[in-house]
């Protein structure tokens, strides 16, 4: 009868949903088996390379070291098939694995940790879950650079309207603008592979925070374990968080690009645009109004740029101010990563699937890109170099045209040869070749310009590179 | 055997783990059930006070009424005791409970939808999990304030260093140091019932975004869920989520503080300060040093601030450029706002702990005050106000004091008369009773100020806000 | 000759730009005189204050106290005439202001700073001139609330598409869709004045941290300068900047507002949407493309978000973890806040031009509103209503219908009632009534709901608010 | 005398500041020449080498060529001796020096912007800015790691208490401690060269966003302003920011670990540590109290990254969501860079010089290392080793010892060999020479610990990466 009122009592002191007290509380914010058992493969993998390395300089016996190894194979297995019970009081994965690995083998267990602390060891197992979630970026990144290849192949001369300020500016290719974003993803590719290459040193070794008295070898552990080479400097070793902050920037100006595409497809789905019809897998629709595709999918990774960016900021935030070593704060590494890392990749996969399966309305898009006498440019630049008029005086002459076209609802093609000549009459016939949207994007031969040729060379360029 | 080459050709199409290609990432990336089933209480309450509506009104029978209600109470409790079965194809909390409630009353179940849209439902359900939030976050700061209080009432004359940039400036209390705490959190208090104010709005009703040619009473559904009216637009309503970023705004200013008092205690806690002495609830040991007490629990807390203003820029550049009325985006609203009302719930209550249980020091805190010449600034007024030196004067005689004090590594009160008085003649031997930390805490009457009378008074004032 | 080698090796030394050591670096790190010279008025207001509240208390004389006040409103003219010299050695506009005096008026300069720290004055300081920024930021918001509400009352019956995903989903008047932004203006002044409120105490008589012993009167003080009151702890009021970050996050809201509004200026001055024609003052033309209209100022108000949120992060981050009270890390506070609100204030104002300036194509609304079947639900609705079938079943028939109606290139209007009694026989002729946007929109009578009538309704209730 | 009143409706209607109107509120907004004349050498080089260009593949005489090289020359001398007038109306620094240049050579001014357009005019002139600010930062960070390596040689032996949650954890040296800030800044370093790799592209030949009809020679272009090949995408070109994104996120890095930098010196300068004593040139002293020393730069650095973090976070969410190719919102990326720029450099400038002038404390330190049991895994180390005990076993041996030598207030080393083997009675003589922090240091020689050999080795790798 008594117990409502004192959790009353309790609840008031503490506050919220902390009813039993202290107890409850230094657990449930100290804790961090519940995100960090996603470690465990690493964890596993980097103990075993330890055990191996103590063992081969002779720190502990090759005996000790074959039951450690079976140890923590068997322990592997368990989690692997859903069988390891995880243990909240135990804190951490590290105590969860070494804490069964006791059970398992006894006392040898303890010979594990000779010459390592979970200073180093968490250092290790973090970093290596980046490494190995840079490769799946890798891999995902060149997927979707593939998927642009394939669609710029297809529509090297589809022609659409080429955007300044969401206004028409010039006629381009659709295959040039999916390039665009080749270009992107392929610069976001690049700082993945430069940042594996930066945290490619193996923390191993530096123990708490001193390094170590043993005669370990730290090169036997770096190699096992696929790292260059070992750290340089046992604190930095233990306080660094580079690899997380990179990673997470990375992430941030990849998601930015997503970002940007996904608000392109947003507006071409619109019946105003009409420029792109997703397939069914990546739009949902209405029961009631079947012509309805609402572009969720593109919506969704425009919105994961949001909790990326809060993700670099946040663990920013976190290390900003931290004396070295190691602070506790650092814990919340973890979190930050795993779930920007988990957006990321959905992002990607999903930006793949919606560019392999959007079907490109030509017709609507060439319609706008006639529109809004996008060759305007064209026209000024052939009173320049044909006609010999400075750049000024052909851009008047220019807006003459422009101006009579509008007043007659017509575009500048449909003036008439006799029409232009009244603007100024050293025009020729010649002219009208430059008018329309499919001379204006042949004659952009420019290096990285947008005529199919050009386009074609990227193509080809970028092939090389998957 | 084909199957490991399809799938990695798979792996290879879309990145990563999406295996199964397009149905598989856009049910990850669209179900949001993982999440928001944190808001079927919610969700069920918004849906009982809509069908009582509806009945009241005469749109629905009150026969079908009752169905609704007894169907949903089912559900209720089938929930909380972890009966239910939520399925992701269901893609999220509404939909679950609807599909749910059509198995258990039958075709019924369409009505309770009449007037009503997923738009408005989800606007309700989360606006009404954020102030309920509010409601605890108020509660809890409540309780950290009285822990304050406490503090502050047995230590009102605990004398402590004052610091600016870190270093000793003048001699304050601790409990005057804890007053400055209880200021705060009473800001973030007043913050938060702000925003209850601001956000009591009852979105029913605004239906998908137009409202409803329904004659339904907004004013009912309004009282019955707790709201002091509805809103007065529908588009803004289901476009709205300013309650959350402005939950966020207040989550991350507090953050702010607890981060401060954090460093404090960390600060405080190592063997060069020794001020303070953490209970073992809230730090933990090393089972090889017993002297050593690491401060974890303020040192998550402090992290934490990073993750909640992570969340908050999150949020930001997830609304930032969103045309109304609604678009898919914003389902990623909630699991930055759960998430940072997670981490400020338990950082408070982890603070209210640590504050209650800390043991203060008293003898270091008073050793440290009386050091680095805290009285300097006592001495100098004293010059102005006893001898009439003008203000200028008056430092230039204490910067001598200072500096014979220091050439025999001696304190201001251990000069004697004849030193002060070759220095400056007019002093006389009242002055040392303004160069102790004792008597400079207690001259220091202003409102406001350190002096524990002061507060005493502060304490007072505070403890009828409770 | 050895002046570019040495000059060279300096450079080494210290890096980059800094060629002459230490002093310079120093000196640019440390002075503000450079921004804090914008708070020159508040600071000789707070001084006046200051030293007519010493003579007051007879702290001073009233001779002394006429001399500075006479010296500071001198002051107060070379500066506002542009005949103050500011010196960076001086750091800081205190320190400018004091010296400035000292030359002016002697020694007696001295007195103002009794009973007086520079940490309470730039308390004082900032805080009033975020106060002042306050209330100019209300006005603003006012300014903006009225031209949507001018707007709203022309365009109460004026049919758009209300978007959902940008996809049409169902009509509303352009007037509802003004009123959705009065409502999220309303509630950012709302959060204008709570900011206002809370920070409405004067810091003065905090002194360096621990308040002062001599008789001050601080209401006095706080009056004179339009606070409610004192702040009630000083160690608090030299170390808060509550103020501030308030005035960040609620400016980040606002700014997401706009940042909503100016995407949606940005599609509808599309070609492809045309819904709007922006004023020649707030977009830029083609010299050559006279017919296009870059939305540029919505897009540099769109862009201004970033800048707003950036500051907030920027000053979250700086007040993370610091101890209390002063520390120098808090002179970043100014820039963030300067920066921000000139950036809001312009952006207000743009927009507040932007909306009345804007030309309303209501043709091509219209049209738009009536494309993509956004009668659909109507349909539904009426078939529930007025037939009297399940939901279900009603958006079974509406489903067929709009088939139907695809497959002929038309509308739901366009339908005979053969065509739809076909599809369920109980359809009579009055359905067409439902089927037009016009329809649509007036029967949307539920508060808050985009009939007509309603808008007007709200229009008269933010009008008595204005 | 009604001017007042007008200027005050004014006011009304445009809120704030914006007395005169829209011109005034679109000349605020929309000018970027206050900031962007930063750009003009940059400019300038471009002109340069696009007409250099134009006249080499006979699209302009080499007259005009001529002609426009002199008027470019002239302009740059004009901005370098202060004798140019910028002007707002020209809104931006392409406008005013290409104005200019029509004054000075007339009508061939107009032929430079031939095959050019301002969108990848400032992408280069940008591009070039951030790219030169690179090779800055570069050469400041050689600085940093080079004060750092000076003083990890003469501290090489030094000991000093290695932290762990401001916890004493083991001895390790001064020497040690700065070689991990050396990694840390050399990290900094390697992510400069990999951006400075990536962006060296160059976009000039971009054109508006199509490329262009002329044929231009952009190999020639590059290789002139210094870039290892043109871009490969025109589009791309003008809508990519991610070089200064890329910048950005690097100089957040770097800022953090000078915070972190800056948070120890802050500590360690307390009276209570006293690790360190800054030079008087980085630190500000009390007239009225001479042994105080505020470590003010070291503060202020640390500020910055709270401002350097709201650059980058202000830059991405510009960037969130905009569509191909260039919108006006790209203009808000000048300013974020610019202000980190300063900040950056000003920071590690300020740094370098704090680290070289600091003075440190050795015996408080060697005190401080001694202190708090710190050899106490030394002591469980030497019983694995030595008498072969299992780890648990020697720690729990260990642990009595620290017992027994905290209810005696002394240290592990002050306990006698009858005391030790009381508790094991396998103990003997030599485990004294592990008990010493020199001991404890000097043992440490794995591969990146902080034995002193160790640490010279380190210096020795990075003197030859100077």
């Amino acid at each position: 009868m008594s117990t409502d009122k004192d959790k009353q009592a309790s609840n008031q002191m503490w506050g919220g949903r902390f009813a039993s007290g202290p107890d409850a509380i230094m657990e449930e914010i100290n804790a961090s088996i519940d995100f960090d058992r996603k470690l465990y493969a690493q964890d596993i993998a980097g103990s075993l390379a330890h055990a191996a390395m103590l063992a081969k300089t002779g720190i502990i016996s090759s005996d000790d070291c074959d039951k450690i190894t079976h140890g923590l194979n068997t322990i592997l297995s368990e989690i692997e098939e859903g069988r390891f019970t995880f243990s909240r009081q135990l804190e951490d994965i590290h105590m969860n694995i070494e804490s069964r690995l006791a059970e398992l083998i006894g006392p040898t267990a303890g010979r594990l940790h000779t010459a390592r602390s979970r200073n180093d060891q968490v250092a290790l197992d973090f970093r290596l879950w980046v490494k190995q979630e840079l490769i799946r970026t890798d891999a995902a990144l060149t997927a979707l650079i593939a998927a642009f290849l394939d669609k710029a192949e297809i529509h090297a001369e589809t022609v659409m309207p080429g955007f300044t300020h969401l206004q028409t500016a010039q006629p381009v290719t659709f295959g040039h603008h999916c390039m665009a974003y080749v270009e992107m993803f392929g610069r976001d590719r690049s700082r993945v592979r430069d940042c594996i290459e930066r945290l490619n040193e193996c923390p191993l070794g530096a123990a708490a925070l001193a390094g170590t008295g043993y005669a370990i070898d730290r090169d036997q552990t770096a190699k096992a374990l696929g790292f260059r080479e070992p750290t340089r400097n046992s604190i930095d070793t233990v306080s660094d968080r580079d690899f997380a902050l990179e990673f997470l920037s990375l992430a941030s100006i990849c998601a930015t690009h997503m970002s940007r595409l996904a608000e392109e497809i947003v507006i071409w789905s619109t019946p105003q645009f009409g420029f792109v019809r997703l397939s069914d897998a990546f739009s949902t629709g209405s029961s009631i109004m079947p012509q309805k595709k609402n572009p969720d999918a593109a919506e969704l990774v425009r919105a994961k740029t949001g909790r990326i960016n809060g993700s670099l900021i946040g663990l920013l935030t976190v290390m900003k101010g931290l004396p070295l070593a190691y602070s506790k704060d650092m814990q919340e590494d973890k979190e930050q990563v795993f779930d920007a890392a988990s957006s990321l990749e959905l992002s990607i996969a999903a930006m793949t699937g919606m560019v392999r399966d959007m079907e490109i309305r030509e017709d609507n898009m060439r319609k706008a890109a006639g529109a809004g006498y996008s060759t305007a440019t064209d026209l000024a630049d052939w009173l320049v170099r044909e006609v010999g008029l400075p750049f000024r005086e052909a851009h008047h002459v220019t807006g003459r045209a422009v101006a009579l076209a509008e007043s007659r609802s017509a575009d500048l093609g449909d003036l008439s040869l006799a029409d232009l000549q009244a603007i100024n009459p050293a025009i020729t016939d010649a002219v009208f070749s430059v008018l329309t949207v499919d001379a204006s994007v042949r004659s952009r031969k420019s290096f990285g310009g947008t005529a199919p040729d050009g386009v074609r060379t990227q193509i080809a360029y970028w092939r090389q590179k998957l």
